[in-house]
């Protein structure tokens, strides 16, 4: 029988897992951010994806300064409940924060990195910065 | 002018990186696992997916016992270069070990968690255990 609130293992990885967001209508992938149990919790309350950075350790409410959020359509968990996929409509039409729709933009090709997008977004302007 | 040597950055995760397999033709996420430098060569020297395994603290060359190989289509960083997107090609239909095409075959629901996907092989079968 189902458990009515299924949680990944955030016992694992010192109570940071990987989660990756894709895109629900093209199934693009986004980008990979982390979250804690409390990101995830929030995620699930919301319906807008919030991870936990790793950089500034704290929540990280995705599109909080930009708007551009993710509203979240669909949650996975993998076999071993430590990874979750997201797949999310990314409002603003770009994940990442350089401005393309995913970022991973770049592809290793014979000849070095080659970008393979297009920006769909100036950071320079979402961001403001001074 | 694109180096001839593109790595993503393993000095950063402790050495280890999250490297996201997705299925070339269909866009489904298949699984996530993590590479090291070594691997990472290894990858793209033999053209299948090659990662670290965290338990076993070693390479992990992924279908080595079940002959279901990930055939590497295409390799891409994010913009932080600290994830690694492959596309690929899974041999045998199934990328986990569980048995189903994708590791993602639990999705989160408000009545808990539902398997969204069917097996595609029995994993007693392939992985022959005594």
């Amino acid at each position: 029988m189902a458990t009515t609130n299924p949680s990944p293992d955030f016992s694992k990885g010192g109570g940071l897992l990987p989660a990756i967001a894709q895109d629900a209508k093209t199934g693009d992938v986004l980008m990979l951010a982390y979250m804690n149990a409390e990101s995830y919790a929030e995620t699930l309350a919301s319906g807008r994806a919030v991870y936990y950075s790793r950089s500034r350790n704290n929540l990280w409410r995705k599109g909080e300064e930009s708007g551009h959020v993710q509203e979240v359509k669909a949650i996975f968990f993998d076999c071993d409940a430590d990874t979750i996929l997201l797949k999310v409509h990314q409002i603003g039409g770009a994940a990442c924060h350089e401005g393309y729709a995913s970022c991973f933009f770049r592809q290793v090709t014979p000849e070095g990195l080659k970008v393979i997008a297009t920006r769909v977004f100036d950071p320079n302007e979402v961001y403001k910065k001074k």
